[in-house]
């Protein structure tokens, strides 16, 4: 990525130093700074630097669990959450560093998350992290799902995977390890990630009762978060909405119940005939999230896995309940992010989006997709975008990607990119349709750069720099194609820009004038390959 | 392909034979037919069987234009349009043929293309031709662009990618070729294509005189649209509507004038200081075009070529104008769409459906995407997908494709490929928006066989059934597999469809009751990997 460089933009304190992409373009046009997710660079056996470490010890609202050395936790009953410190009317230096980062006041971000609209998921063992906000308000942010499975991938690809998500843009990565080595997978991702990682509890507790959903129980999922709140989980999905009375709503459905959360909690809550353990003890869930600030995402595992099941009945059950929890959760001082279809028709699109922020309180929006059409297993991460770009236009906050390979098989590196990409294009689609301060600098810049024939700075200002130069050099790989005034489309006879720019001089220098002139000068309106 | 093959569906006469791509499904599931484009399978040195040969023989509106085994041109000043015969209320073979393909009364595809709301662009001299209809109330289209240019590809590419882009879903293909043997492309293409074929005649006109716009003229294009026409080209675009005093408002647009036509007739309005030729020539242009039921392509030569420049007042300024002359056009009895941008961010795109059918008189719209983002050159078949997707829920009848190596070189046989599939994606998706009927059927089946672990079907199902097929191998190749009941995403444990399948059993058999038994049995809701 020639021509692009970190540099860090000072905050109220030297150590509040965010990161940007710088884009140095040619002649007089200023450098473009943009969003950047890639962090500081990681040597995968050190881990990261702990930029956080100072802002916590600060607050001294934590205390070693254990003894010296061993995780932190609230002291004295504290919650050391964003939110409570919002809702006191404090600018954290996190608030400060997301402030900067996406060109507002810090006291918007603070009164974003006081309000419940934004989340910061930070937990206080995890000071590695780049503080990143996710609300309407801010630039819509993209997850990345990775994490070994039973059948197949290791610890180390998946830390590959995590380093190679968040520089092509990730803003948080969900680690969904199913597989052997749960905990140690987990260790060495959270260590190396400057994004917020989530996780889905559920998947390990049920490893540790052999795999049967009915041997499930309330002690082994809260000793479950426990441990991953010690290592670092900055927010975790749980199917807290998945009840008892809901699961019939689900049996008739094309494609039942898609979540794998959700039907692990289904097949307990059948079993035993109870209500989810995960509901009926969800104010002590609150207590123990709260002193570790981790997030909620409150999981909806009733959604819809085909367009047929899209916004019925069991789907919005269940968003009932996550508002009714996103109010007790707030009690606690815990962020709450609402967790969002999966596959829905584009019309049926934006009601899921109003539905969510009246029941739910506007707490933010996280969304799978939606997959607007189930014709093409393959390119799911195309029919996800279109319906990614238009529920992130209509207000939700955060895109869960989805790769190629959704629905056949695990992600390796290439489809990781491709998710992340496509799902960045979503998010910045969006941005320009909600008109986010700054988003269309980008968009002008490299149109810019495209009708001057830059094209060096329009490869340096692209979302995939280095496809953008390949595919260019494909047709036209000469050094002086980069700088002709024409390109491969068109040839230079029918270069429209290249007219276009001659039209422009010509009405510069007033068009009824000088039209003779133009004429005699033979009506050169291109120029030939020298 | 396997598991797919080509019926047809005879109506009202036997040559009437409509194709239908048919999915033979595991079980009981019924089969399922899809829209079928990819035509009889062509020999290039032969071209296709003349379908409608006798069809157009029988109306006798025809004659060889200049003797025996020269080019049909309706005769005794007839217009042998299907526009003309859908006015007098007459039910055409072609029409016939799409009420079969669409699976909607033939009637009423009569009355939609007497209403001017649809299009069924069918040269008399293109027998080859497959009958497919354009606009609102139909299927959505997709077109894929091909054609030499004057920097790279032959003629025998040219007709390898017309087949590979209609054997993935292209309903239309405009040839744009714009380099040497323009004519031996254009012929070669035509009579090997079972889908209508557009062209863009100005390129060639501008060819004649030699690369410079200002020697343009009326006669020489004119001469160029008959030659054309012989040719049994379907549709043409022509920019009519650039007209003199719109070319300063597009002077100080960020990526000015991008359509090729477009500048082309800017820059010889500048020259001359003379209203646009094919303005003032209209009149004249439909004769013509009615003597050979070509269809208008109303170009947007003031299209946006940027996020900045969208729906500007060149751009609508134009538009206005293209409704006028599609009034004139009908006077004539010719066929007309429109075309449509381009580069729009989603918050203004319905704005261009909404304009475009009240000022074009609901003549069908046919957009270039539009992309929703200018960040993202080699992935524009995404940003644009996005776009092409929400255009066509808001009523657009056709989307003209957008490939990987838009703004960056010439589309190869892959980017063909994935440029066809994102944009069968945007289609499709848009006819479930809108609820074309059958449209849903699709993903129901599909959804099923996943829901039940029909693999097979799902690949067979699939709009790239070799690629889905491969991805699902690159995880778990061997054959158990694939009928395995769960998949490499989740493994056997936590493969929530497996589980939700279960559930449905128990709940069939009654939930209360059965609690004990489900438990007794090992509460087994998932199969370990045999």
């Amino acid at each position: 990525m020639q021509a692009r460089r970190k540099v860090y933009v000072e905050g109220s304190r030297p150590d509040v130093r965010v990161p940007f992409a710088e884009v140095e373009l040619a002649g007089d046009n200023p450098p473009l700074r943009l969003y950047d997710t890639s962090g500081p660079g990681s040597d995968p056996e050190v881990g990261l630097p702990a930029l956080r470490g100072p802002w916590i010890a600060e607050r001294a609202d934590v205390a070693p669990a254990r003894g010296a050395g061993t995780p932190l936790v609230g002291r004295d009953g504290r919650r050391p959450t964003q939110l409570a410190y919002a809702r006191a009317g404090v600018v954290t230096p996190e608030m400060e560093f997301v402030a900067i980062r996406e060109g507002l006041a810090p006291e918007f971000v603070r009164d974003e998350i006081a309000a419940g609209r934004a989340v910061l998921p930070l937990n206080v063992n995890h000071p590695e992290c780049e503080p990143a906000i996710i609300g309407k308000a801010f630039l819509v942010k993209v997850n990345a799902n990775i994490g070994t499975s039973a059948v197949t991938s290791s610890v180390a690809e998946e830390v590959e995977k995590l380093t190679w998500a968040t520089r092509w843009g990730a803003d948080t990565v969900m680690d969904l390890s199913t597989g052997k080595r749960i905990h140690e997978t987990r260790e060495a991702i959270v260590r190396n990630s400057p994004v917020p990682i989530g996780t889905v509890p559920i998947y390990q507790a049920l490893e540790k009762v052999g795999g049967d959903p009915v041997k499930l129980s309330w002690e082994v999922f809260r000793d479950t978060v426990i441990e991953q709140a010690e290592q670092g989980v900055d927010y975790m999905t749980v199917h807290a909405g998945v009840l008892l009375p809901y699961v019939p709503l689900a049996v008739d459905r094309v494609t039942g119940i898609v979540s794998r959360g959700g039907s692990i909690m289904a097949a307990w809550c059948l079993a035993h005939h109870e209500e989810n353990f995960l509901y009926t003890n969800f104010r002590e869930l609150c207590e123990i999230l709260a002193r570790y600030d981790v997030t909620f995402s409150l999981g909806d595992g009733l959604r819809p896995g085909s367009i047929a099941d899209a916004n019925d009945e069991a789907q919005f059950a269940e968003l009932r309940t996550l508002g009714e929890l996103t109010r007790i959760a707030w009690e606690y001082d815990v962020q709450v992010m609402i967790e969002g279809p999966g596959h829905v028709p584009m019309h049926k699109i934006k009601e899921n989006v109003d539905l969510q922020q009246e029941w739910c309180h506007e707490a933010p929006f996280y969304t799978l997709g939606p997959l607007t059409t189930d014709i093409a297993p393959a390119y799911d991460h195309i029919t996800s975008a279109i319906g990614a770009a238009m529920i992130g236009m209509f207000g939700t906050a955060m895109l869960c990607y989805v790769t190629p390979k959704e629905h056949l098989g695990l992600p390796d590196r290439d489809d990781v990119k491709a998710g992340v990409i496509a799902y960045k294009i979503a998010a910045h689609a969006a941005d320009l349709a909600k008109g986010h301060p700054g988003a269309q600098a980008w968009d002008d810049a490299l149109s810019k750069a495209r009708f001057e024939f830059r094209w060096e700075d329009q490869f340096n200002l692209s979302l995939d720099p280095e496809t953008a130069r390949a595919y260019h050099d494909a047709t036209l790989p000469a050094e002086p194609a980069k700088t002709a005034h024409f390109c491969s489309m068109c040839g230079p006879k029918f270069c429209s820009m290249k007219i276009t720019q001659e039209l422009k001089e010509y009405a510069a220098r007033g068009m009824r004038d000088k039209s003779a002139e133009f004429q005699s000068a033979g009506s050169r309106v291109y120029l030939p390959l020298a």
